[in-house]
């Protein structure tokens, strides 16, 4: 097996997380969620979050997502985002399916992250004709960002506020929140409702889960009906167990974070053994598990000849350009074999 | 451990299935269904249905379901179906949401089974006056029906002809088809497309599998924009592999009906071991995997006190109705266990 | 010109109307409803009903009701009502598209008109499962019915406290509405929201306008998003002042009011010119402006021969059975006509 | 009266329209357009096109645009137009909600028009990653643009071009149409369905009507559903006899046309008595009926004060731009007002 830097999406489960599947499997349970580990994760999650949260487990990033929004927007409101938001651009309109005919409208913002006064312009300029125009609902932040990069709290803190002041609602689309708490070391509490997000995205899949993620509600009212929502859009399982089997075993003894901090740390290895290689450059300082960099086209061939593997990425940075993610699952010896390769083809 | 008769999902997963979930874990592996597992499906569905089939692996029944119907009904269409039927009183909503607006009307008839001539009656009457109502489209059979009676091929063949006289299409919602199939011991295409099954929900996850439904699209047209529909609902997992391994391991070798022939003799077992008791009445036959009788309130009583888990079912049969459901990995224990502690009762 | 009894939709405009939209014509008017026609609605729709309401002018009944009904249901909401009730059997799921995705669930009930005890029950059944229901939401009546009777102020008192005992919100369809105040002698604030209705659809087509229909909201929290809803169901207007000068002819000098009484009086004179006639009888009581007859099927031949028009009703009462509808711009004559034509016929 | 330029909205009706109004008003006639004006309108409209076309009468602007545009994208699609489009920023989601979740993009153009080129550009880059994305399903068209230019025979037929190259299906939002036709002097086919418009809503509210538009299918495909569509979003008139009597009347001896050339020789006659003035600059040319210039501060200030009304257009065009529409109703004397007022405050 070769390095496979593609996406965290074609990691493998965790071994901790397939076992935990393995273990739920003993005896019957309980169907769509009355089983003890579904039960259990409301306490999990509220200490986790040091507070009082409720929390929905669903299978896939889109789902999370979209099911959040439709909580915070109604079918006429706006979901402000950044351009490259996930979101916006690879969920087929799923957040316009769910909502029942939201606008997910892009803004502009280096390294893929919102600024505070962009975003005022944004929401200010909406709607200047009260009923004629679709109204100003939420807004979404992808946390870590589409380009590897992390929010501050200081950036949600001030995001927030511009959000909350013209009577927005904050989404955190976290499908890699894990690798933002591994690189910035703060409580997630600090980066999410301290901070001012309303409801959360808290990704799971892309750090180990099989296939697991939970829509984590700060408030009880947008928690209310958020079961209905879930059960019409076919993410509540009859053998829910397993799902939530899964988010027991990656918050148990901190696998989550630690998962996220080895991926954070393979990338951060590979920025620095790229960096000083001549023809490389490094396109966003790699603050998670994503290294987005220029790699003269040699090397890049030469790579995938090794059978290592990646995408380009030229359609966002431009030609040479490629993405390298890495995951729970990458060994410094892949990083390392992916350097001196790329080292021997200069 | 006691007997758990509630539900066939409240069984775990089948070790061949939970089997080959690891085995599929062993390596990186392209995401969101470019992957082996995936990729064999089409050929494994289209040699067991004995014609080309497109198959979209899904993770739940609802999701099946819903995305099913949307294919086959425009926003204003009328569905039909058993007024029990799954899709119209347990997926609050979800075929209305799917579909964007469509109808789902229940009908009559004995054991959960539409009949012809009610059927044809009620699409005659369904759209009197044009535009001014909502246009017959889609017919929805349960195979099994909800109380585990089966259609046989005769039966879907005049239900299809009545469907397609109309111009409607046939969906079938498959979530224990694999019981029907063990029942008839006919080929699943007779079951089917032969018969006139337009679109099938292929369901496993109550006969032995984790979470894995397929939509199984008989004609190409429909197949088209499926794709479009399933990412947008989010059923589009990123680590696709593992619900495609579900599927994979759940034809191999014959396992899925093997699992389910098992499951109709636990329920063959439990019916005739019951039937003869006193006081006990069988109230439909159990052609597959679900047995409702009527229990004396004693005898009902004592078994959950000995812990065997079951439902009552008197908001449909009545007081002292119950179900029983077995499953792939009821035990023929359980089942004598049971009934020798009814028997003890009487 | 023969009577036209087919409906009173078949009606011209009243005189008054036609003329105040002429003489709205007469110089330019801020456009979407900034104009002084809109604006004078709110005080005399206050007026009308005796405090403070919200009024929002549409053009189309079904518009009307769909646009009232998803401001009082969540899209997995149950709307009950009446089996036979306009936005169930006749609005092509108008209410299933506004509400994106509710239910319309039409219930038994003598003469349109549901009874308290039968509402009880079906909301009390509809939901048993949680959030595997679509989840009661709504209770919309039809006054007057779609038999043409009406319901008393008891009456609807009842069902409120039934809708309200249940967490539910009252909608009623007034699409006759003058003609059941013009019947019942009763304040139309004691028909609405002294009797606990929420939202009303305040027709005016039926009875002498050319296309205006009113959403009045009896709460503030509902209409604050209503101007959002209208506008993107296209039921906003630019030239908004000629749907509003209708409303205001409307209500001026208590046309709408004189005008149902009037073709109330027309339906009682015809009803009781008909009673006698041999093989004749009557189905309905004629609380309003519509009569259900059994005629002889020569009679109804002869009738038509004479030019008369009406609809067979058969579908609703079997062989034999008309509707025949009175409007404001009936005459005695029409009506006398009909009857010396029905006599001679026997 | 002065003179009112601030939309072609704020017109009254025309006199031929409400005349026609009235006389359509005589007797009772067949609801829901089963009538005489609305029979007649098949063979008007085809007459007008010069082949056969399927034209549904609407009543509003928005009602138009969202059903026309429903029938030609899935919930799944992409919808491009220009970003001033009326479609994406004026009309509250609409066409997000009739379609049920599509998106509409806007794209970059001078004066309110799509290049071909761009349009290329923008639905190439539209959808990379398969059914990860939405998908390019329309291109709206509006015609005259919102800033009164107008696309010529040859754009309409490259930006067609591209459309159906690429599988998409071209709208055009007609409802200036007949201000372009009158500025082109051209065939309205020449314009539409020759040029390759699939679908077009054919404006006739801002040109004479009360509330009078059409929605013309060139082809029977999309029409076939047509019916159903509008029924439900509550745009099937009870007395549609009144809707279509404003389009027959519209049609008749060229009133569309005359009316429109009326309203362009308005604005023609605006620009040239404003461009000489000192300190004023016409901002776009006046190709149909709008006129936008920049004015000195005090000479907008001096033509509101004598009574002068029209909008600022600031934030299109920067500070002291302002809007200038002409209707049918516009009289010499009032351009000739306005001139001599501007230019007595130079």
């Amino acid at each position: 097996m070769s390095a496979d830097f593609r996406s965290d999406n074609v990691a493998p489960i965790a071994p901790e997380i397939l076992a935990a599947i393995a273990a739920a499997n003993a005896d019957s349970a309980s169907a769509y969620g009355d089983d003890p580990w579904t039960e259990g994760l409301a306490a999990k999650f509220s200490a986790l979050f040091e507070r009082e949260v409720f929390v929905f487990p669903v299978a896939t990033g889109t789902a999370s997502n979209a099911l959040a929004l439709s909580a915070v927007t109604p079918p006429w409101g706006v979901i402000f985002c950044h351009a490259q938001a996930h979101i916006r651009v690879d969920e087929c309109g799923a957040p316009e399916f769910f909502s029942g005919g939201a606008r997910v409208l892009g803004l502009a913002g280096t390294d893929g992250k919102l600024t505070a006064g962009e975003l005022a312009a944004a929401i200010a300029a909406a709607a200047p004709h009260g009923a004629h125009n679709m109204q100003p609902a939420a807004v979404s932040l992808s946390q870590s960002t589409e380009v590897g990069r992390v929010y501050s709290v200081a950036d949600i803190v001030a995001l927030a506020r511009v959000t909350h002041d013209a009577g927005l609602r904050l989404h955190m689309d976290g499908a890699r929140i894990a690798n933002a708490v591994a690189a910035l070391k703060v409580p997630i509490a600090d980066l999410t409702w301290r901070a001012g997000v309303d409801i959360l995205s808290f990704g799971a899949t892309k750090n180990g889960a099989m296939a697991a993620e939970a829509v984590v509600c700060f408030d009880e009212a947008t928690a209310a009906t958020f079961a209905f929502r879930r059960k019409r859009a076919g993410q509540l399982f009859s053998k829910m167990r397993f799902v939530s089997a899964q988010l027991d075993a990656y918050l148990n003894g901190g696998l989550w974070l630690r998962n996220a901090a080895r991926a954070n740390a393979m990338a951060a290895r590979l920025a620095k053994g790229l960096a000083p290689l001549p023809g490389v450059s490094l396109l966003v300082p790699a603050d998670a598990n994503e290294v987005f960099a220029r790699l003269p086209e040699p090397m890049s061939f030469a790579l995938l000849a090794h059978g290592f593997r990646f995408h380009p990425w030229d359609h966002a940075f431009g030609p040479g350009a490629v993405r390298l993610v890495t995951a729970f699952s990458t060994r410094e010896s892949d990083v390392d074999g992916f350097i001196a390769a790329a080292r021997a083809e200069r």
